[in-house]
């Protein structure tokens, strides 16, 4: 049994789902991975750092966050008062880092991620903001210090995305991409498409937890653009800047044009692309009317999907959730046992 | 740079494939993955196994079996006049191993990957009998031996599969598959849409090549049953024997049936099911009327698709092309990468 210390920085939903996997997929670890993963460490803004070296106790950490209590109620524990010192100072293998996506400067995650990879700590990050502004830095970072950083969970949640494009279709050299990458859009359009209005479904929307109160990031295709940011510089190896990306959100799809895709028996869909041309990469997200013989035209509801076309496989689609406490966990759990796999000891 | 000395054993279509990709691919492998792979032997049934230590030429062995001359007939190789004994004798560092799927007892490849993995060369196979009829035992072999043993070719051939199921979704508990592991037979019910007849569009496959002339491997579920057996035993963990598996081929679906489940809405696809039931695995291959609502209804032709439910990410489904030259190649050249990448040097 391989023994991993985790530290789990940004406490919210992603962080605490990540927590309860490590309950609920105990016996999977254990008996699939011969893996042991032990929480030494959590961290948010507003408690700080709390460490413990024999481990934390999951339950009693999952407890105090839904409860809204301070971490360091939790018995035996090291504090730091300030996160990145705790990242600093702990002793761990590997952060999992999952402080809430900020596309203008990636901050605090950009700086724990650095903090972390310098010390020789894998990362593995369900965070859009660092790997859409930074993904070239960090990762030359992680190779210089000999770790790993991963971040499957930052495009369509814990769907093989990531992993399957970089590791799964190694080899093939991949030339397009297309993507519905956006659940709210989704569950919006396809909602439209019983013959209701973009403001009466955004509401609904809004009601069911779908969408932000401000739901300006989804709609206007900002949280669509960081994850094009990503596969731009992850799977295509072109990092570009999010100016270079053309974006169109659905705010202007009216019941009308919905309806005329019908009839014309396509449907609207939130499309992210990005296109090889030469040597440059082109990037763009806008609403597209799709034919039915797309397999992204039958991707419904809150549900993400992308085609990669490459020169020995013409297309592969993947299909799945986008989005969700556990889903998103289990981006950062793939991602936490396949650096175990590779780990030295 | 890191070297990596391959043997292909079996050099019909699919090892042929792999040949070529690795010169077309050859700058994706040296920039993307810093490997550099040589070619150090090659062996069929009929020449034996030929070895050169410093790298055979590619392009010349190619020409060799295009042209159905003897392999021996490229320069300055050591001769084996039995592929068995060259593997056994000769030195390298991986085996791809690419001979015709036999369901009945697995050889030769069955031999020839337990002959490679005893003496400590990872493997990796697109042969399906081997993993459909002793996957456990082989696996457990490579892992005695330190050495690693892929066959993402084997199901869906280079569209990434058992990567996605092992690795991509690794913490997920899979209970259930659903797939299309079948393109003939897809090719076939596709066609029989447009109101055609089994007999005639059969005949179509068998002149454009998508069929044998003997279609009953396809035809009857026994290649897919293959793919069953390989999902069984290395996603859900439990070996199943070819009779647990169900097996209703296409050889009974009518134009009628197929022209009835249109007017419902539906479509008729040859579906391959693996459930967890308990501590059971039911397995199942049956043509089966789809709703158009199941992702699975779409997929057209040729191509092949697989959709996973687990305990953490619901419903992800994986198109792509299930067979080809240069597709099933492609799956032995991401095996080989992902051996690579994990080696000690």
């Amino acid at each position: 049994m391989k023994q991993v210390r985790l530290i789990i920085v940004g406490f919210g939903t992603v962080g605490q789902g990540l927590a309860e996997l490590l309950l609920t997929q105990r016996a999977v670890l254990q008996d699939q991975h011969a893996l042991d993963i032990r929480l030494v460490g959590v961290a948010n803004a507003r408690h700080g750092f709390i460490y413990r070296e024999d481990g934390l106790n999951i339950a009693t950490v999952l407890t105090l966050a839904k409860e809204r209590k301070p971490l360091t109620e939790h018995p035996d524990v090291q504090h730091w008062g300030t996160v990145l010192e705790g990242i600093q100072a702990a002793d761990y293998d590997v952060m999992a880092e999952a402080t809430l996506t900020n596309l203008r400067d990636a901050e605090p995650g950009l700086s724990y991620i650095r903090a972390a990879l310098s010390k020789k700590a894998h990362v593995v990050t369900a965070n859009k903001g660092p790997m859409a502004l930074a993904a070239y830095e960090l990762l030359t970072l992680a190779q210089q210090h000999g770790v790993q950083l991963r971040f499957e969970a930052t495009v369509m949640a814990g769907t093989p995305v990531i992993s399957t494009a970089r590791e799964g279709m190694s080899g093939s050299r991949i030339q397009t991409m297309r993507g519905i990458l956006n659940g709210t859009t989704n569950y919006i359009l396809s909602a439209m498409e019983a013959g209701r209005d973009y403001a009466e479904v955004l509401t609904e929307a809004q009601a069911k937890g779908y969408a932000e109160a401000d739901p300006t990031a989804d709609v206007e295709g900002y949280d669509v653009m960081a994850k094009v940011l990503i596969l731009a510089a992850t799977v295509f190896g072109q990092p570009l800047q999010p100016a270079q990306v053309a974006r169109t959100g659905i705010t202007g799809v009216t019941r009308t044009h919905v309806l005329q895709a019908q009839q014309a028996n396509q449907r609207i869909k939130l499309i992210a692309a990005l296109n090889r041309e030469g040597d440059h990469l082109k990037a763009s997200i806008a609403p597209v009317a799709l034919p039915l013989s797309d397999p992204l035209a039958h991707v419904e509801g809150t549900m993400n999907a992308i085609t990669l076309h490459s020169d020995t496989l013409s297309a592969v689609t993947i299909i799945g959730p986008g989005a969700g406490r556990c889903e998103t966990g289990q981006g950062l759990l793939a991602d936490l046992i396949a650096v175990s796999r590779h780990q030295a000891k």
